[in-house]
């Protein structure tokens, strides 16, 4: 397939026009100007859209019906990850700067980029397959609203036939990835409180420092190889024997990904194990934590509360919401309070359906090389709840980004070729799953 | 003692004069100028005085010969704290004006006050007691470059039989406060990095999160009872009878004092406990902690550093090098860096020396009140400095602020009265040193 240099230059400048408005969830910085240009661009693609409002930001929802049998939905998030450190960017994150064939901003990979491919590439579509576009703004804070909205339109969506996410994008090898399903997540912040103010150390004798008593609950919760959360491991799936053969197939260069995320040392150097912890271990990860004085110099304080936010990743069948109850009951025992900030089941679709196939056959067509297929993402996307509706077929697949990509980093980017073939694949795909079954 | 009017005014005016002058070592502000006030009235009262040059804010150092066999080090310094916030001050913070009895300025009571009321009694002693003005510009920053003074002049300093240290005014009762000595310190900063940039915490199960290995190395440190530090406690002098017997007369209201911290719970809650905690124990005090995403909301990475700052207060004999020393194979043998940010030697003088005898009987004959006697500080002043000169008698006493004088706050005072008797207790304890032994 070949586009004009017009349609090229209509795909990039929209693109840009969307990096442009920031969209960040987590302060709410500019997610009613971005999900209003969003509404306001699909409906110039004839699409049905309206804005449905949640208790947080607002999905962005569109529906298409083209007369065929089946109802494609298509997730994406139109949120992005704040910007800190905003002083290692080396342009502003919300410019889109074009630099060497790569645009620059925070959202190009995760996930404008592969959301506005998907809408570009319905506009060149000329197919039967109908359409349900769900266009959240909370992803990057834990999907917390989007239950809210499925239930609210629970009749509607239940009638999709098959799910596309949030792209997979492509691996460092430059193949298309086909991910089959998402490990779950817990996500919590937990607080511990001495006083009302910050005092000074020299009272540390009498009283306690919350940091210490916050350490004492992350230790009664992890031991630093594993978590220690009651039943934390027992509902675990064991792999099974195609999960097993999808695993042996990932091609992975350990050094050559590890240097890609800048870290200086791997838990494991085997290729097999370092995918299968990838993609089928838990973790139990501290994201931020913080207390008293953290400027330049030195300050004698006891502070008055001490914060950590942590997330555990899941694998099927973890429950989320039993391994919450459980480290509930642990923090409240030990003093602290605890804020439920996400919870998604983990999922994984198996190969043999109508959307894995035209996946993996629109992929070879659009970018003529094998796609690489994960039985799982190692990270999460909130599938668990169209699982729920009793959509079987459910993949993440069609993206823009690479492992370079730097989602959730400074300099988050995208090599502007792999923008144009994911409208391809996208177009080829509506195709390809219209025609199956 | 009873000055006349015409020596209170003057008294008075000195001290106004000296409040006039911005003197703030944090950004620099007026230093100079309150160097040069301080060094011309000084030389007013026929002291030899010098401005010495540090690498930083310098020393005015003066010296008196009167013949006698003892030479009394007065350490005090002239730098204050910045006046932020400054429009919650009712006047302005260098005008020194006077109201209902009080005069406020920044530095009225730390240490402006104190300093020049030694000054003012040393202008009407007549005796043989000879003396070394000490007088440094950064004790509100650290005190960072006293100890190059005080190498400058070490064959000088040392010839000093006592010391008295910035003054410890007077208690909550109107009672002087004679404070025998200080607990030392180690202040470090400690940082783990795993990587070059925050990451994407799908990656959490292939790599270290920094937070975790943090912990772990805190979790070696101390237990959340225990400094686990190699030798940590083994140096610790046993109290003596004569320590004991000074806790025994300490005077505290638990609730009371517990509730003006704004602190939740004590450790102890009897007296006894309480006091001989505060200011017996070594203490182990995490001042700030901090690694990743810390704003609203939440952020899925795995941090690239954690950072925690201790400080840990230390008492007789513990020796902070030796303490730091053991630190460091620490954290290194985990993989961590240390900065060494402050380490002070803890000070108690034995009450049976002249400088303490000379203290109580001056302080009886001023206030007509027996003081309050502390075998140290809780806190932490640079006398280990002067106590590596070979000097066994130091103490902090005279002070002319009570525990609402607003020290480091804004709308600092100090009662007219306490300056006064202040220069009283100066006088009549210098009469009183030369006196004994």
């Amino acid at each position: 397939m070949e586009f004009s240099k017009e349609e090229l230059d209509f795909f990039l400048s929209k693109y840009q026009e969307f990096l442009k408005i920031p969209s960040i969830s987590a302060t709410g910085e500019g997610i009613r100007n971005a999900s209003s240009w969003l509404k306001e661009f699909m409906e110039e693609l004839g699409i049905k859209t309206e804005i449905v409002e949640t208790k947080g930001h607002p999905v962005v929802y569109g529906k298409v019906n083209n007369g065929g049998s089946k109802t494609l939905l298509v997730y994406n998030h139109y949120d992005v990850q704040p910007v800190d450190p905003i002083n290692e960017w080396k342009y502003p994150p919300f410019s889109a700067t074009i630099s060497d064939g790569y645009i620059f901003a925070r959202g190009a990979s995760d996930n404008k980029g592969t959301l506005i491919a998907r809408l570009l590439a319905f506009s060149k579509y000329k197919g039967k397959l109908n359409f349900n576009f769900v266009f959240e703004g909370e992803e990057e804070i834990g999907s917390i609203h989007l239950n809210e909205f499925i239930q609210s339109r629970k009749e509607e969506l239940s009638k999709s036939s098959a799910v596309i996410m949030e792209g997979a994008g492509l691996d460092t090898k430059g193949r298309p990835m086909i991910v089959l399903g998402v490990k779950g997540l817990v996500y919590v912040q937990i607080t511990v409180r001495v006083g009302e103010r910050d005092v000074h150390s020299s009272v540390a004798p009498l009283i306690k420092n919350p940091v210490w008593e916050l350490i004492k609950i992350l230790n009664t919760i992890y031991d630093g190889e594993k978590v220690k959360i009651e039943g934390f491991y027992e509902d675990i799936e064991p792999l099974s024997k195609e999960v097993e053969e999808l695993l042996d197939k990932i091609e992975l260069d350990v050094e050559e990904y590890r240097k890609s995320l800048g870290v200086y040392s791997f838990n494991y150097k085997d290729r097999k194990e370092v995918v299968k912890a990838l993609y089928t271990y838990p973790s139990c990860n501290i994201d931020g934590i913080f207390a008293g004085y953290i400027g330049q110099g030195s300050k004698t304080i006891v502070p008055s509360y001490a914060m950590a936010k942590m997330d555990f990743r899941l694998v099927p069948k973890q429950d989320p919401e039993k391994i919450y109850r459980e480290l509930e009951k642990i923090v409240k025992a030990m003093g602290g309070e605890i804020v439920e900030m996400g919870l998604e089941k983990p999922v994984r679709t198996s190969p043999n359906t109508a959307v894995v196939k035209a996946m993996i056959s629109s992929a070879v067509k659009a970018y003529s090389k094998d796609p690489v297929i994960l039985p799982n993402a190692a990270g999460t996307q909130p599938m668990g709840l169209f699982y729920d509706l009793g959509i079987k077929e459910i993949v993440s697949a069609i993206g823009v980004g690479t492992p370079s990509s730097n989602a959730h980093a400074p300099n988050e980017n995208v090599k502007l070729e792999n923008f144009y073939k994911a409208i391809e694949h996208s177009l080829y795909f509506y195709q390809e799953y219209e025609s199956l079954g």
